[in-house]
């Protein structure tokens, strides 16, 4: 499904970036995996801190302070803060909790936020994964191309 | 032996950031496969395009222009500039031709600079990988984390 979805954006010259705390980095990598990428993928963000979600993406302090980092609110200022900075048309993002520890009541290991902004328009999806950190990480990155397929049309 | 160094770094502190080319995300993704990492890493960038790699890490116009962007000057100013952006101890970066196309005479399939950064002295380590894509960029990963082991003296 997803090298589908990456063949599709290359050629359509879709252009993307990504902005990720959760998956660090693992997005952009599923990206880089496809030969010609290039065409369309020219930078990405891991913004693993809050201070680097402020700096590099513009995400608002008081969003942080407010909802936290895992947050709705967040992942659709990152998806939408990425696409500012790199002018791309599709931003892609992900914060969560991949554990196994920093699990809380409210916010348990396994919660992600996903924003998919495409030419200004941005959804966010909310997941509660199963399974380890890696398999969580894992899954995220699945969903969220999956979300770009929705969102494409494809 | 990737695991052992990321554990080595948090047990001491060492502040980590990195500025990937051709691995796309897969140096910060490894640092985000051990659980506990945020105590040390805060961002990454991944700056496939050469105005990224200005843009967001500082490296030099002349640079890219006169030694191009797979080039040992261009590893270095990746990691040191990363440094800077990031404030962090040690810098990671990785240049090179993953393949399949790409590549040139001077320039092989598999050539891949990578830069380690530790407290402002920079070793770059130039390889020629064989094998596919992904392995190309797997052993670029394995090489760097090698290179930093070396440098912290493990």
């Amino acid at each position: 499904m997803i090298d589908t979805v990456i063949a599709y954006m290359i050629k359509n010259k879709i252009t993307v970036a990504c902005a990720e705390s959760c998956t660090a980095g693992q997005i952009s990598a599923r990206l880089g995996d496809v030969s010609g990428v290039s065409e369309i993928f020219s930078e990405g963000y891991v913004t693993y801190s809050n201070e680097a979600k402020e700096k590099n993406l513009g995400v608002s302090h008081d969003a942080l302070e407010n909802f936290g980092a895992v947050s709705e609110v967040v992942a659709r200022q990152m998806a939408e803060g990425v696409c500012r900075v790199s002018g791309a048309r599709l931003g892609l993002s992900a914060t969560g909790i991949a554990g196994p520890t920093g699990g809380t009541e409210d916010k348990p290991v396994g919660l992600v936020y996903m924003g998919v902004c495409l030419d200004g328009v941005t959804t966010v999806v909310k997941k509660v994964f199963k399974g380890s950190r890696t398999e969580v990480r894992t899954q995220t990155v699945e969903a969220v191309f999956s979300e770009v397929k929705k969102r494409l049309q494809i």
